[in-house]
């Protein structure tokens, strides 16, 4: 039996993680920590999780690890680097969900999170956590980067065009449209229903944080620097994100190509469908699948790939457990 | 040129009060009172007056009011009880789109509304405001307490068989819908957006604060005591009420003449459209119509009513604007 | 290894069925029978399924069935009855998601189905498939009428207290709220997304063809006649039904006992949550759960029951995968 | 008195001609002509015009319009080219709100439209119905080709940029999101609320129809060859175009400079409010407004402009009555 402990268990990838890991046989949930919810049973404030998840979130504690077997660390950015460092001698696993460990340089992190980071000798020990790309270290990590939602579902849908260099690595667009879900357990005005029921807003034009993430994966996949535009929109819906990506093809080539080479290319990844036809958002919710749609616009020659996630299973709570799997040694599929 | 202020101007109903007020030739806002935004201009709260209200939000200072011919209050409840009074020497009209002075007593205002009444000798000093009830003292008042949302809905819907004596007094049961702006602009996580999306909620089951305006007006209009359930219930969408009424038909009778009925009952009044056919909530959006469907339940001779309204403009500014309308003498529809 | 047919299989019930058994290790789904989608592969019509279900849609020949252990049918009303009789004997067990089997009488069944009942010698020869009423006799029948949407949310909301003789039987009103899933994968403009987003309306008022199917099975329940009304409505959402229930108490009772007697009705009923407070359609969609909630309207004395399941879940697919397993040994509430 | 017919008035902007018209004092509609819908009363398809249109849909008979003012043509691409050549001589003006007259080459026509054009004489007859581009043209034309929905959000957004040279003219990229009602009134299940409840999809990627009338008309307006990306998506909402557009900046330049260059050239626009905020889609749906944000990417140099309007107000029936107040000399924004 694996013992999990969840680190900041009372937010929607806290509540997803317990969503998916509480029916298996196989896995035990032993602590739920929230500071603000310390003390309150788990389905007063998940009711869905009645019957499932039969626990009381705790006030965090660093002894209360003590011998866990994988702790999700699922903070809001700039808490994980406070916890990390006293979890991670106590417990066998550590599967950070956050933005604290995903990059690699303090400078870089300071501009983007707007706060100095305070564990930088621990950048650079986690693993990035995107299977597709990474699964033998993975596989051999203690300490894995869980990637952000944008970042899944753009480099899913580049990483085939890079690496391969069909594409110019500068000049990339992607747009992309995210459920409310991504801001959050918000209070915010801007986030209640009435504000943005029939509504869209883009948000962080310039300066969203995952910007070096997407573009420093993928120059270190491919072994180039890379230029892109990354404009994150809220749209109407709770959960998924639907990315369109556009890249300058260097060369005439056909749809058939595109497709066999991503085949080709995700051949071992049993999370991700490609596809001639235009993907929905819809096939992928509450699933860990990333749809990916291959088109080329003829006019401009651009590569148009349309890449989709739910953002808190593929892009959260589900790549999470998709880690665990690997990193343990169990089948990588399991519960997803 | 009528001169008009909003006190509360910050809120939805506000807002709603300055989009349809805005056109207007005949009628300038001259002042926006708004507390918690005193200072800020209206289009940085609302971008969609941009262009169409050129005002900056004020604190409330009774002084600014002089002079004023109406003054539209659209405080929380428990807020116009206090304002009110300050007011009242100062403008020519006041219109209180709020709770405090529907009811006629003390007692059940603090019973429903969970706070003392602080200025009970004005309880019963404001005509109601439902033109179609009241008209000629609507006309003739210059001190109008707007219906509530839900009531507005549910008495236009009950009133013709009420009235008519057709249907008991006792048993009815009223299941009403409504989209999420009737919560107001709120920050509160239970009304974020992810929470409500594809979510249904009932609240306040057996102590919603309109169960007295409903049954009271029901009863002084047909002179007899009225019993009715009163389920309200949250669903995902911004705007719009959709009332569900059963009452029991002491005859059986024939959807014909109920719709004669209610025609006839009707006949003077623009906003209502009784129909034969079961209406949608989507034709009275954005419109200061109430739309009323009949049915009869064969197996049970229940009379099935079925009454919708934008719960912001019928039953909010809209109606408010009606009612001014009437009392300064403008054709009741101008401008809704 | 459990052999499964569907029959019906590229409506929403059809779709839910292959995604809910798709992953279990003890089911194969063997043949997916929809005529109008013959030969079309599963995933060009449910994009979703990719990677999960790799079949073909085949035209109904019922030799394809042979030797099947559970054959489902998910036809439309009214096709269900040509169906069964060639496909029991050729099967070992057959589970009706469709209303041709529930009522008991051919004239009823004519009288709201609106069509004559072909096959009448077969009513009364499937058992009700609602678990928490039948579990003993689902297990020893080879023939199971899974009960309809709102039936099922109905029901399961009333059982107890119709049961126990603390309610009325008569003069009950049910008003229910549904996802636009339940009206079928259908082409009607009515059914559009523009014209259904942030629309609300009611349908079928007093001929709604689960009148009969609530009413006789709570009779039947219970011991004796059960009057109520029922109105449906429709809500923009895709999946839920939320239901609100009235009936008048016979005594003065406490929420408290109503919770005991609730929880003691459903000890046994893994699926049901029974609540003081007041649930939420969210926390139950894509679930197997029917949350109950329990309110005493203080002014009435009626009981108000809350209760909402997933149409397509508890409402249709996971209640006949509950009975499947229910009927073949297999613990209830596996995959569910 | 200006009479009015609508032709095609059963769909979408048919309906919105005659609910913006119905108001109006100096406006009267006199006939609505719908093929489909012969004989039936408007408000029997579009119940929320009960009480506002009082008109029954006939036939399209060319004698009918003898003699009217203004014909709005509103009918599905393909139809208006064969009932133009008809209408022309017996009214005063023709505004078309499809796309027949819009392109100038019926080469072009045939690839984008797929089909022949059948009045290829008329191609070039029409003024391009965008008042902030052609506002005196229009003033004195009889034959007004509306804008389409993508296109006015688009161009708007674009115009100042590139006729003032400050971004390249070849790689630029849009993004545009659609609310459903962009797709007509239609039965498809494609566009059923249960499909595309929570979903999103791209569509006609690279072939959409509106991409040479975007890059036609900014190539006539700034005098060079436009190169542009078009990717329009769906979302789940039913109005509303929010449109994402990157294009190089030639040099480096402040939000300041953009703005007031927006604003200069938006100076006689009572419909363009230019932000240097990111606008948001809600603060325009049923206005007339295309509401501006201006953004520069720092790492990228690209302008981004967020330009978001109304599909069905400025996007086709609002401009369309812009167009009719320019042509007839009435104040360009009456009723709107």
């Amino acid at each position: 039996m694996v013992t999990c402990a969840i680190i900041g268990a009372s937010g929607y990838s806290g509540a997803e993680l317990m969503r998916l890991l509480a029916p298996r046989m196989d896995v035990r949930i032993t602590r739920v920590i929230a500071r603000s919810s310390a003390g309150e049973r788990v389905d007063a404030i998940y009711p869905s999780l009645a019957g499932r998840v039969d626990l009381r979130f705790e006030a965090f504690e660093p002894a209360l690890l003590e011998g866990v077997d994988v702790a999700f660390v699922a903070l809001p950015s700039g808490e994980a680097m406070a916890v990390v460092p006293e979890v991670q001698g106590r417990v066998g696993r550590v599967i950070d969900l956050g933005g604290d460990f995903r990059l690699l340089s303090a400078a870089q992190y300071e501009q983007y999170y707007r706060k100095p980071h305070t564990a930088p000798s621990l950048l650079g020990t986690a693993v990035y956590g995107l299977p597709e790309l990474n699964k033998d270290q993975i596989r051999q990590s203690r300490f894995v980067a869980n990637p952000g939602c944008y970042p899944t579902c753009a480099i899913l849908g580049l990483l085939p065009a890079l690496t391969s260099g069909i594409v110019a690595p500068g000049g990339i667009v992607i747009n992309a449209l995210s459920g409310v879900s991504g801001a959050g357990r918000t209070s915010a005005v801007d986030y209640s229903y009435t504000e943005l029921h029939g509504n869209v807003r883009a948000y962080k034009i310039g300066n969203h944080q995952h910007i070096p993430e997407i573009q420093s994966v993928l120059a270190g996949a491919s072994g180039q620097d890379v230029a892109l535009s990354f404009i994150p929109h809220l749209i109407p819906t709770a959960r998924g994100i639907y990315a369109t990506l556009h890249a300058d093809l260097k060369q005439k080539t056909t749809v058939e190509d595109l497709v066999a080479l991503y085949d080709r290319y995700y051949a071992e990844a049993p999370f991700v469908r490609v596809k001639r036809t235009i993907p929905q958002m819809s096939s992928v919710v509450y699933t860990n699948y990333c749809d990916i749609g291959l088109s080329i616009e003829p006019h401009t020659n651009k590569l148009v790939v349309i890449s989709t996630i739910d953002n808190l299973v593929k892009g959260a709570a589900g790549q999470a457990i998709q880690n665990m799997n690997l990193m343990l040694g169990i089948p990588e599929t399991t519960s997803l």
